[in-house]
């Protein structure tokens, strides 16, 4: 999909199917939001359910609470996040950070394949994904290695001593899409589990985790789906792994009878054993407001448009970029790129910088990489075209040079 | 301490010098509530607050809000709470739940105690503790055992196999208070660690971690400090040990330079080191409501307040529960005991599902514990009394006989 001028870009704004799920989002004036991979933007309804939640619920209701509506909410709002990415219901739950699922899934792997001593991910992979099998493998004495292995020879590096394949579905660089099908068949032919982490995938393009035969998975709860900053991750156990991996990171709510007090931990026969400790309800909450407001636009048509912007972004700034020196490192077919675009080059922060303080807000990564998001229940067209005209300005004065206060970008 | 009618009661909250922080609370009409040791009641301020940091900072300020408040949240947080438990700055975080939390000190406990095999603690412990340790130990191939030592022999267990004891410092279902200076003095002769739970105390008594030479702690947030239902838990690490001790649930948040992205770990040299994931930051946000209100108040006056509900409490039901074959299990002398009452007998579940539809809220743990919690920052001498009065009808009418539907209790 190609826009060549406002008008354009307006006329593709009224005729999105999605329009009306902008209003269900408050976007400041004067700003044009392109980091909703890093942290979503606000439902409208954030406020008023959470203000709901601590007057009447957690008020009036007290501890009686736990009775209703909280106990389940881990559970609750794990079948929603289900139906985004392909899985069935009682297969997700919401617990925890992406760093600490990530911990208790690489114990399970791990002792669900003992004897295999090879953690396999790439180089580059999201820094908490490659430090917490770092430290899983510390903590086991160092009869495991982690393998970064470069993605093109990645499958060919599967072998029968391999437990485990982590990967990030959507790389958080470059959003190249991982091909979740292949990799996971051609683990399984050699008996390794593969653990795939969802974070810039869930709520922005289309994810079948039972279709791939997927086996575990991680996400993020602030980036597309909108649960605000530093919201909780979500987890995923295909089914027929549930009650054969043991949750290590074990705390009274995944205990069978967690009401019975015992000293001796007995795991829920379900999901519920990877919740660990007492959820975190105001903050699921939060996120439950994200997680309905995609279900009611479904995942299909989002991921459409997400494919869409991306592609008109692309055909605008990617001319004037390249006379620039930057370049778009994305992968260019629309079925290999995430929800973002990737562009590289020297002074990436600099310009950054003068593209936020002109109220286009995308973030940048260490050391040259220049992050646009595209978040497809809220992001216009007409956003698009206006972003890549300051884009195309900042670059073609200069305006960027003037951003002399070089700091380390904090931006997540 | 001791009333004997509720003008007694009044008089004593006239001349409370903690009275005004009841206002700072909402607490429900018709309530007499005395399970802030579970669940604490809500602070007037969260809702505006949490509602000004969605609508403002998460929505007006969008990513950008990383660079001002968010990022520091856990440290910030974690500061005020080490003013409450006689810790100093940069010794404790804010961070994930106390279950994740035991899992992270047990590992680094036991990684840095090698040759070691044995962790102590009590039978009866709060389970999530123990089943944590027991899914660590099991992740590390059974070469460490957890033995359960009833407590009056626990100290003269300690020797020199003991890598770790770990105690919940007042037991949450008899409120006995553990002593920390004789235990942590006893496992250092031995050069053992020590992690303390101290979720039944922070907020309600006085601790001193520094005092008696603390290695570790964790603690809860939503009990007395009112952080609302599943908040986020803290941790604890003295200063001499936080360099030396490897932080294996480790994620970018706890990386040296998090904006590097670098593939390999490596450990900020801080209490940071411990953060794990993207901090949680609505979260945090609602505890350090109730944390601030708990620094204003100050911990002394607060725990001999929480010293003379108690005693209050028992002085007017240990009579007549005696004569309903009910014994108060809490220790009588107030140095010795929490801030929650323990009764036991049988029957108790019935009891308790009286009085909760009488408004009394306490709790029940299985098999025959009714918990009786006094929470000093917002709890009534007068609503000792009523409650206390109410006790006795349930008892002398025999009104908790009418309680037919035995379910399993869920309050937490």
């Amino acid at each position: 999909m190609q826009i060549s001028s406002f008008g354009d870009a307006r006329q593709l704004d009224e005729s999105d199917p999605l329009r009306e799920f902008r209003d269900c989002f408050d976007l400041p004036e004067g700003v044009l939001y392109f980091d909703g991979n890093s942290l979503g933007a606000v439902p409208r309804e954030v406020a008023p359910r959470l203000t709901d939640l601590i007057v009447r619920e957690w008020g009036r209701g007290l501890v009686r609470s736990w009775n209703g509506e909280w106990f389940d909410a881990a559970t609750r709002v794990g079948d929603k996040i289900a139906q985004l990415i392909g899985a069935q219901s009682g297969e997700v739950i919401v617990a925890d950070s992406t760093t600490i699922n990530v911990c208790k899934l690489v114990y399970a792997a791990l002792a669900a394949r003992p004897g295999r001593s090879t953690v396999l991910s790439e180089p580059g992979n999201f820094p908490t994904d490659l430090y917490a099998v770092q430290g899983v493998i510390r903590s086991l004495g160092g009869r495991h290695a982690l393998q970064l292995v470069e993605i093109g020879e990645l499958t060919d590096s599967i072998n029968d001593d391999t437990a485990l394949v982590l990967l990030t579905h959507i790389h958080y660089k470059t959003a190249a899409i991982r091909d979740m099908r292949a990799i996971t068949s051609k683990a399984h032919e050699h008996g390794a589990l593969v653990l795939w982490d969802l974070s810039h995938s869930a709520g922005a393009v289309e994810v079948d985790l039972n279709g791939a035969g997927a086996d575990l998975a991680i996400g993020c709860g602030y980036k597309y789906l909108n649960g605000g900053p530093g919201a909780p991750a979500f987890l995923f156990v295909a089914h027929r792994h549930q009650t054969s991996l043991d949750a290590v990171l074990a705390g009274w709510m995944g205990h069978a009878a967690p009401f019975e007090f015992s000293d001796e931990y007995v795991p829920a026969q379900s999901i519920r054993r990877f919740t660990s400790g007492t959820p975190p309800i105001l903050a699921i909450a939060a996120l439950e407001v994200g997680v309905d407001i995609h279900l009611r636009a479904g995942i299909r048509p989002l991921a459409a448009k997400s494919r869409a912007l991306s592609e008109c972004f692309m055909g605008v700034v990617g001319p004037f970029c390249a006379e620039h020196g930057l370049s778009i490192s994305s992968p260019r077919a629309s079925e290999e790129r995430g929800s973002h675009v990737a562009i590289t080059g020297p002074d990436g922060l600099r310009i950054m910088r003068a593209l936020i303080e002109r109220g286009v807000i995308g973030d940048f990564r260490a050391p040259d990489t220049l992050r646009f998001g595209f978040a497809p229940i809220y992001t216009r067209y007409q956003d698009v075209w206006l972003a890549a005209e300051i884009f195309r300005e900042v670059l073609e004065t200069g305006a960027w040079r003037a951003e002399r206060h070089f700091q380390r970008g904090r931006v997540t």
